[in-house]
C-alpha cells in the first residue's frame, strides 16, 4: 500500500483542501510529473445496468421551465426525482483556472461537457486564489459563469477554516446574488502550523453547515464530504462516520465522497452510513486514473492507499500515458458498473481534473453521456433562479447567447423581457467585449489567419463569409471556424441551408443568422427537435445579413411583391430603420406543441430588441475584426467602410407551411440588380419617376 | 307633407325622448296600428360603392385583443380608423324590452344581429321604465348585457331633463362600473307642463355633456343628437346648428342624426355643420320603413315630414305589410347608396325598432352585413374594457359563453384567469340559472316537447341526445334544437363530426362538446378559421361527454393503450376525479399562427376550471331537465339517476397532425364492453387478478 504523507505536499501545487472535492492540481503540473509506481490490475466483469434509463432520462431532462410546473428546481429535488425514477445521473468537478486564458478555455469546456447532460458541476474553492473575488480566475466567478452563462446547475465549494463569520456570510451573500444555489461545505486545510480550535469559530464543516442554515435558512442546498476510508485526521473510521452524521444532522442535503479505488470500499461506507441513520444521497467520487504522476499526487494529498492490484498494472506502463489512461478508463468503467448495479448509487461524481477525454469516455461506455442531449428549448436555458421562467428570447442572439444573458442580467422580469412591456429595463450596454465569458476562443493570430492578414476589398470580406459557410479553407489555406457573430462552426440546422447560404454570401449578402422553415417536425428530431417527447416543433424561415445600401435599394423594391408574406426590418449603424412590421409586436418564429401543455414560443423576432442587437452586431465589425489591423490600414478601412455603410437586414417568411421564399427574395434582388428595368419608352419623360422611386425606397437617404 | 304634433302623442306609447335615438315604440304596439296614408315612390338608381371595403374591413375587424397592440379601444378611435381606411360600418339602435321574456328575446337578437358585425349598438333610455335599475328590462341592464355577454360595443343613452346631478352621476358611475364606455347625451322630454329652465340644472344636452366631462374626464365617448331638419323646438335651423356646435364643443365625440327620408337632407346638414366648424363624425340615422303605422307613429313623435314621393308609394299599399316592408328596404338601400357614395358618410346608423328582417336585408343589399363575420378568436370576445386582454378560455364553456362570463365577472386578472395562478379568484357560483341572459330561449312546454314529456329509461335520454345531434325529429316528432348544455343547434364545426357523434350517443356516450383536430387550416377557413388573414389555425381533437360508470371502467382500460397520446379527465358529481394529465397545467387545444404575430392559444383544457365546470355541467341535468318533471316522477328520477351516477369525461388527442383517434378510443371501449376478455386459462387462479384490476380502475370505488 502506498500512502503519501501530507508533509510531503509540494507548496507549488496551489490550492488544496482536506477532501479531494477541493483538491486541485493544475493540469500542466500534473502532466509534467513522471514517476515510477507499482500497481496491480483489478478487473470487474459486471455489466452496466441501464435498463429503463433512457426513457426516464428524457422525461426528467426535457421539461422546460414554463412547461413543467412540477419541475424540481432544487438540486436535492432533482436528485430525489431521478433517484425515484431510477434515472442514473453524473456530475463533474472542476477547479478554477490559473490564468485569464485558462478561464476562457474552461468556459468552453463547460459548454462541451455540459452538452453531455451532467446533473450538476461543482467548482472547488481555492483559498490562495482570492476565491470570492470578481477576478475571472476566482472560484466565485467560475461557478457564477457556469450557472449564468453555461446554464449548468453548479455547486460552489466553500471552506471555513481560518475565516470569520462575516467573511463567510459575505461569500454566501455574494453567491446567492450571483444565482448560486448550492454550497459544498468544507472545513479546508488549516493554514500554517499554529491553527487551533476557536471557541466560536469554524472548526469543522459542521460549523459551516450550521452557519449556512442559520444565516440563509433553507436557501442553499448543502453538500458535505464523505470519506469512504475515514478522514485522514480522524481518530477512527467510526469517529469519522459520527462527524459525517453531525454534518448531515446540521442540515446537509447530500454527501459526495472522496475518491476510492474499489467499489466495495464505497458500498461498505454506504452501509455503515445507513446503519447510523444517515439517509441522504451519498454520491461516489470517481477518479478515472489519467496518468501516473497525477495519481501519485492525488494519493499524496488525500493520504489514500492505492490498491496493489492497480499498482501492479500501472507500474509497468508508467511511461505510457495512453496505456495508463486506457487502463484508468477501463478501471473506472468496471467500478462504476458495480456501483450502479448495486442499487445504492443514484449518480456518479467525477473528478475531472479539468480534463475532458477520460471522463467523457467512461460516461460514454456507461451509457450516461447523451451525445445529442434533448434540448428543453431551442436555446440553452440559464441556470440562474431568476431566469427559471424565461421561455422566450429574440432570435438575434442565437449565436451569442452569453452576450444576451449578459445584456439582460439586470432584468427581473422574465420571460417577457423587453418586448411590448415598456416598464421593463432596456438592454444593458455591451462595451466589455473582452469579458472572459464573451471572448472568442481564438487568439488574434488565429483570427487573422481565418479572417485575412490583409483585406483588399469588400470582396475579400465576402470570401471570409463564404469560407465559413462552406467550411472550405480560405485563400490562405485556413479554415474559417468562426466569425465575429458566430463563435462556433455552423449549427447542424443551419447546415441544411448551406448551398443557398454559400451562393448569397459570395455576392455580398453576408449572412449571420438563419433558420429554415419547419412545419411540424417531431420534437425528437435530432436536428431541429426540442422540448418534451411526443410534440411537434415549427419554425418560420428566418434570414439575417449585412448588405450594401445598393442591394437594400433593390431588395426593398423586390419585397413589395412579397407583402404581407415576408416581414422585414432593415437598419444601418446610424439607426435608420425601415420595416413593414408592427413596431412593437414580436413575431414568433419558433414554437412547439406538446402533449398536455400550453404552446411554447421560445424564439421571436422582436422589433424593439432588434435595435439593441443592431448596436452589438455593428460594433462587432469594429471590435472583433477591424481592430485586428493597424489603425488607418487598408484592411481596417475596408471593415470600417462596411460598418459605416452596410445595412443589417432581417427577413421572416410567415408562410411556414410553404417552401421558404426568402432565397427567392434574394434571387429576385440579384436579378433586379443584374437586369435593371428598362428606361421608360421615349414618348414619356423618362428618368424622373424612377429616380423618385429609388430615392424614396432607399433607406437612410 | 305630414306632420304629427307632439300634443297628439299617445301616453301609452311608453318611452320617448326628443330625438328618435331615444324614441322607443313597442314593437307589438307598432304592429297593431293600421292606417291610410298617401305616398309616392322615390327610386334611387345609384350603385353602392364598396370598393376596397372587404379587405380593410378584415384588417380592422380581425385584430384580436392581444394580437393588435395598436388596436383602437375607444369607439371614437375605431371610427377614425375605419373612416381613414374607407371601411364603411353600420350600427344598430334598440330600445329596452317591456317584459322579462322580451329581455331574453332581445339578447338573442343581439347575438344574431351582432353576428353581422355592427360597429356598435345603442340602447335607448327609458325614463318611465326605471332605466338605471337592475331590473332585466332597464336600459342599464340591457346595455350592460350587450357589452358583457354579447360582446357588443354599446352606447347607453342618458337623458338629463328633470334629473339631479347626483342622480346623473350615479347613473354614469354605475354604467362605468358595468363596463359601459359610451354615452349618448340627450336632454330628454320634459315631464309634465310645468318644466322651466333651472339655473344650475340640466336644461340642455350640452349641460349633460359638460357634466360628463367634468365628472368623468375623458372616460366616456360621448355621442349627441343632430337634427337634419332642425330640432322641432328650436327657433330656427341655424339656431339648432349653433346648439349642436355647443354640444360638440362641450366635449361630444360624434353625432348621430334623427331619421330623415332624403339623402340630400342629410348631406346639406353635414355641409352646414362643417361650415360652422363641426368637424366630428356625423352619422346618418337610417329608418327603413317597416309598416304604415310605425311610420305614422314615428313621424308623429319626431315632428318630421314624410316626403310626398314616399307617401304616394305607401298610401296605396298601406294594408300590405310585405309590400310596405319591401318598399322600405328598397327606399333605405337607395338612400344609403347615395349617402355612402357621397364620401361624407363613414357609417350608417339604423333605427331597428328591435326588429331584424328589414335592417338586415338593407345591410345585405349594401354589402355591409357580413354573413360569416371573421372571428377574432374562436369565441366571442366580451366588450368589457376589463376583459380586453382576455385571450384564452377553457373549452368547457364553449357552448355556454355567457355563463363563463358570468362566473368570471369578478376576475380582474385576464387573460390568465384561474389556471396556474392560485392568487386569482376562483369561479363564481352559478346558482342563478334563470338570469335572463343565461336563460334558455325555449319555454318549458317547448323543452318538454324536445326532451320528452315522459322518460322511460336512460335509453330515452340517449335518444334525445341523438335527435339533437342528427337534427332529426324525436319520437314525438319534435326537433331537438337545444340541450341543457347547448342552447343552439350544432355549430358548423361540430357538424363535421356528426356521423361519429350520432353513433356514440345512441350507445350512451352523451356528448356535450367536441371539436375535430385541425392541422394548419388557413385562418380564413369559413368553418374553423379565426384571427387575422394570412394565418393558420390548429386544433387538437376534443370530446366531452357524460357516460355510465360501467362505460368508464372499460374506457380506462382502453385508454392505457393511448398513453401518452390521449389526455383524459374523468369526474363524477361527487368530485371523484381520475386523470393522466398534470393537475395544474392547461393543455392548449386551439391555437393560431399569424404573420408578424406571437402565437395565440385561445382555448385550453384546464384541469382546475374543469372541476368548476363539472359542478355546472352536472347541475344542468337537475336545474334544466329534471325540474321539468314532477317531483318523484319516473322521468325526474331517471335524470337524477344519471346526475348521481354518470361520469363527465373529457378526452384530448394530442397528436393533431394524425387522424383523430378519439372515435377509435370509444369504439375500443364498446368493443371491450361487447366482448369482455376471456377468463384466465384453467391452470391459473382465474378471477382474482381481473377483479382487482377493474376495482382499481373504476373511479369512485
Amino acid at each position: 500500500m502506498h500512502t503519501f504523507d501530507k508533509s510531503n505536499y509540494a507548496p507549488h501545487i496551489t490550492h488544496c483542501n482536506t477532501a479531494l472535492h477541493s483538491t486541485c492540481i493544475m493540469v500542466n503540473l500534473v502532466q509534467r510529473v513522471e514517476d515510477t509506481w507499482r500497481t496491480c490490475s483489478k478487473s470487474d466483469s459486471s455489466g452496466a445496468s441501464n435498463s429503463g434509463c433512457e426513457s426516464s432520462k428524457e422525461s426528467s431532462r426535457s421539461s422546460t421551465p414554463v412547461l413543467d410546473t412540477d419541475r424540481t428546481d432544487r438540486l436535492r429535488d432533482k436528485m430525489r426525482h431521478r433517484t425515484e425514477s431510477g434515472d442514473h445521473w453524473f456530475s463533474l468537478e472542476f477547479f478554477p483556472p490559473r490564468t485569464a486564458s485558462g478561464a476562457v478555455n474552461l468556459i468552453s469546456r463547460f459548454d462541451r461537457m455540459g452538452s453531455g447532460g451532467p446533473l450538476f458541476i461543482d467548482v472547488t474553492w481555492h483559498p490562495a486564489g482570492d476565491p470570492g473575488s470578481d477576478k475571472e480566475t476566482s472560484s466565485m466567478m467560475i461557478a457564477s459563469t457556469a450557472v449564468n452563462y453555461c446554464g449548468l446547475e453548479s455547486i460552489l465549494h466553500l471552506t471555513c477554516c481560518n475565516q470569520t463569520k462575516e467573511k463567510i456570510t459575505g461569500y454566501l451573500s455574494k453567491a446567492k446574488r450571483l444565482g448560486l444555489k448550492n454550497i459544498m461545505a468544507l472545513r479546508g486545510d488549516p493554514m500554517g502550523a499554529d491553527w487551533e480550535e476557536e471557541e466560536a469559530g469554524f472548526n469543522y464543516a459542521t460549523d459551516l453547515v450550521k452557519h449556512i442554515r442559520c444565516e440563509f435558512d433553507d436557501y442553499f442546498d448543502i453538500c458535505v464530504a464523505g470519506y469512504p476510508t475515514g478522514h485522514p485526521e480522524a481518530e477512527s473510521y467510526d469517529e469519522d462516520l459520527r462527524h459525517l452524521k453531525e454534518k448531515v444532522d446540521a442540515g446537509a442535503d447530500f454527501i459526495i465522497t472522496q475518491l476510492f479505488f474499489r467499489a466495495d470500499t464505497f458500498l461498505k461506507f454506504v452501509r455503515d452510513c445507513r446503519a447510523i441513520g444517515i439517509t441522504c444521497p451519498i454520491l461516489p467520487g470517481i477518479f478515472p486514473i489519467q496518468g501516473y504522476q497525477s495519481l501519485r499526487q492525488l494519493v499524496k494529498l488525500s493520504k489514500l492507499e492505492v490498491p496493489e492490484e492497480i499498482m501492479q498494472v500501472i507500474e509497468p506502463i508508467k511511461d505510457n500515458d495512453a496505456a495508463i489512461r486506457n487502463y484508468g478508463i477501463e478501471q473506472a468503467v468496471s467500478m462504476c458498473r458495480v456501483l450502479l448495479e448495486s442499487g445504492e448509487v443514484p449518480g456518479l461524481h467525477f473528478y475531472t481534473l479539468n480534463r475532458e477525454v477520460a471522463t467523457m469516455e467512461v460516461l460514454r461506455q456507461l451509457g450516461l453521456w447523451i451525445e445529442d442531449p434533448r434540448r428543453t428549448l431551442p436555446w440553452a436555458v440559464s441556470a440562474h433562479p431568476k431566469r427559471k421562467v424565461e421561455d422566450v428570447r429574440p432570435i438575434f442572439w442565437a449565436s451569442r447567447p452569453k452576450s444576451y444573458i449578459y445584456r439582460t442580467q439586470d432584468w427581473d422580469d422574465f420571460p417577457n423581457g423587453r418586448w411590448g412591456n415598456s416598464s421593463s429595463p432596456a438592454f444593458g450596454e455591451l462595451n466589455d467585449y473582452y469579458l472572459f465569458y464573451l471572448k472568442s476562443k481564438s487568439s488574434k493570430d488565429a483570427l487573422l489567419k481565418m479572417w485575412g492578414e490583409e483585406l483588399t476589398s469588400e470582396q475579400s470580406v465576402y470570401e471570409v463569409f463564404t469560407s465559413y459557410i462552406t467550411a472550405q479553407p480560405n485563400v490562405a489555406g485556413h479554415k474559417v471556424m468562426c466569425l465575429p457573430w458566430n463563435d462556433d462552426p455552423l449549427a447542424p440546422e443551419t447546415n441544411l441551408l448551406k448551398d443557398e447560404l454559400d451562393k448569397v454570401n459570395r455576392r455580398g449578402v453576408l449572412t449571420i443568422n438563419s433558420q429554415p422553415s419547419i412545419n411540424g417536425k417531431p420534437s425528437s428530431d435530432p436536428i431541429v427537435g426540442w422540448g418534451p417527447p411526443g410534440g411537434y416543433v415549427f419554425q418560420k424561415a428566418y434570414l439575417e445579413f449585412f448588405t450594401s445600401s445598393e442591394n437594400v435599394t433593390a431588395l426593398l423594391k423586390v419585397l413589395k411583391k412579397y407583402e404581407p408574406r415576408v416581414n422585414y426590418h432593415i437598419v444601418n449603424v446610424h439607426g435608420q430603420n425601415t420595416t413593414n412590421a408592427h413596431d412593437m409586436q414580436p413575431n414568433a418564429v419558433t414554437w412547439g406543441i406538446f402533449p398536455g401543455r400550453e404552446i411554447v414560443q421560445p424564439t421571436v423576432v422582436d422589433p424593439v430588441s432588434f435595435l439593441y442587437w443592431k448596436d452589438e452586431a455593428f460594433a462587432l465589425w469594429i471590435e472583433q475584426w477591424a481592430k485586428l489591423y493597424e489603425d488607418e490600414s487598408p484592411s481596417r478601412m475596408i471593415i470600417k467602410y462596411i460598418h459605416d455603410n452596410y445595412f443589417l437586414v432581417n427577413l421572416v417568411d410567415n408562410d411556414f407551411p410553404l417552401d421558404n421564399c426568402l432565397w427567392q427574395v434574394i434571387d429576385d434582388m440579384f436579378e433586379l440588380l443584374d437586369n435593371p428595368p428598362e428606361e421608360q419608352p421615349a414618348e414619356q419623360p423618362a428618368e424622373q419617376p424612377n429616380d423618385e422611386q429609388s430615392d424614396k425606397e432607399q433607406p437612410g437617404k
